[in-house]
C-alpha cells in the first residue's frame, strides 16, 4: 500500500536518507534573529531581573495546568507580558559559536523561532500585531489595523478565544536555521521545539493568574498571510492564547 | 523547484488537503492504552500523592534548566522515577468521552504516547527495558538482557550518555490515536506533544537533583526494532536521558 504523506515524511527524514547538510558543506550559519527595520516602532520591555512574580511551586504548576479557553475581561501588564516572553523565548546568553541559550531547550541550540504576538489587552499598548525581538528583549510593531484580531481568530478556524485572549503567542520558524544543520529532519525538530516553548507558556502563565490554550489547528496559508510570512521559509508552527483567569 | 519532503509534508497537512478523518466517518476510537500481557511482570510504582519532593520555584526551574550529558554514578529511587513518570505522562482523570487528562496537554486530549524506559540505575530495579502503564501507574518489564543499554546507546548514534544515564525515557506514539481524529496533520501534533512532555521532564528532574538531555537524533529503524515496534503504527518520537547531577 502506498505510504501516506505522514508516513513518507517520517520515512524520508530517517538518517539513512538525509543528504549532507549545509553546515557539513561548510556554508555559513544563518543569523540568530530575523532582521528588522531600524526605524520601526520599538517598545521596551521590562527586564526579566526587574520583574517580580509571586512564587509558584513547580509541582503545583504542573499538576494544576489545564487548557483555558475563557478569559476574564482584564488586561495583562507589560511586566506580565515581558515575563511570559522571557520564560518562553528569553535569551540568557549568546555563545561564541554563535548561538543563543534560552529559557527553553532547542535542538542543537538552533532556536529557529520568531515570536509574533496578537495583543488585545495589555496595559498601555495599542492592540495589534507585534514581533518579539528576543535578543533585544523588545517588541516591534507590525500591524495595528483595528480588524486584525478578527482576522487572526478566523485564521484559527474561528476559535474565538483568540479574539478574546489578552495576548496570543504565535511561534513562527525560520526553517533554514534548523535545516542548515539538520536538513529535512529539522521539520521534526521545529515541532518538538515548539512543544517545549508552549509548555513553558502554560506553566509560567499560572504564576500571573493566567490560563493558556494551545492551538495547532489553523489555516496555514491564511495565518501566514496575515503575519506577512511567505509560508515556506518562515511559517507558523504553533499558537498559544493567554488571558486572565475568571475569578 | 520541487518541494523537499519537509516542505511537502507541511503543504499536504494543511487543512485544505486533509481527508475526512476516521472520527468524522464514525469509526470507533482506538483504546487509550496499548494492551499488555496480563501475566507479564508488573512493578508497582509509589502513588503520586505519597511522593514528597522538595519545593522548587517554577521560575527558578525554568531559568536554571540546561541540558546535562554527564551524570553522577548514583541511582534514582523508585519514588523519584515515579515522580518523573507522573509529571510527564501521569493520568489525572479518565473522562467519559473516554479520554485521559494528564499532567501534560495533548492535541484534543488524544495522548498518543506510550512511554518506554531504559533503566540503568534505579534502586531495587533490575536494569533493562520497561514500559510505563500510565493508567495503572505501573511498570511492565519488557527486556532485561544485559546488553540492552549498549544497544540503545548505539541506536542513539552512540550518544553514550544514554548508557550512562540512570534512566532514559523514550516516548513512542500510537499514531492512530492521533490520526483517528486529525488525519495526516496528526504527524505534526505528535511532535508538538512530545515537546510538552520533554519540557516537563526537564523541569521536574530539577526537583530531584537530576539533569536531562533531550535526544531527537537516533536511528529510527534500529531503536524501533530494539523496542519491538513496527515503526509505522508505533514508533519513537523523542527521547530524554536523566541522571543525578554531579555535585
Amino acid at each position: 500500500m502506498d505510504k501516506t504523506i505522514g508516513q513518507e515524511f517520517m520515512e524520508k527524514t530517517k538518517y539513512q536518507y538525509l543528504e549532507e547538510s549545509d553546515q557539513q558543506k561548510g556554508l555559513p550559519q544563518p543569523s540568530l534573529e530575523l532582521e528588522y527595520a531600524k526605524d520601526g516602532t520599538l517598545i521596551d520591555l521590562p527586564k526579566a531581573e526587574d520583574i517580580e512574580v509571586k512564587p509558584l511551586d513547580l509541582r503545583e504548576a504542573i499538576e494544576s495546568r489545564k487548557s483555558l479557553r475563557k478569559y476574564a475581561d482584564k488586561p495583562l501588564t507589560i511586566e506580565e507580558l515581558s515575563y511570559l516572553l522571557w520564560c518562553t523565548q528569553g535569551v540568557k546568553t549568546i555563545t561564541s559559536r554563535p548561538s543563543t541559550l534560552r529559557n527553553v531547550p532547542s535542538a542543537g541550540a538552533r532556536h529557529s523561532f520568531e515570536t509574533y504576538l496578537l495583543i488585545n489587552m495589555v496595559d498601555g499598548m495599542k492592540p495589534g500585531l507585534y514581533r518579539y525581538l528576543a535578543i533585544e528583549h523588545k517588541l516591534l510593531e507590525i500591524n495595528t489595523e483595528h480588524d486584525i484580531a478578527n482576522k487572526m481568530s478566523k485564521s484559527c478556524l474561528d476559535q474565538i478565544f483568540v479574539k478574546n485572549s489578552a495576548v496570543t503567542f504565535m511561534w513562527t520558524t525560520i526553517i533554514y536555521r534548523m535545516k542548515w544543520r539538520y536538513g529535512e529532519r529539522g521539520y521534526r525538530y521545529i515541532h518538538l521545539d515548539a512543544g517545549h516553548v508552549c509548555q513553558n507558556l502554560y506553566l509560567a502563565a499560572q504564576s500571573i493568574d493566567c490560563g493558556v490554550c494551545a492551538i495547532a489547528a489553523f489555516d496555514d496559508d491564511e495565518i501566514n498571510n496575515l503575519l506577512g510570512l511567505d509560508g515556506e521559509e518562515q511559517f507558523v508552527v504553533y499558537i498559544g492564547t493567554v488571558g486572565k483567569k475568571i475569578e
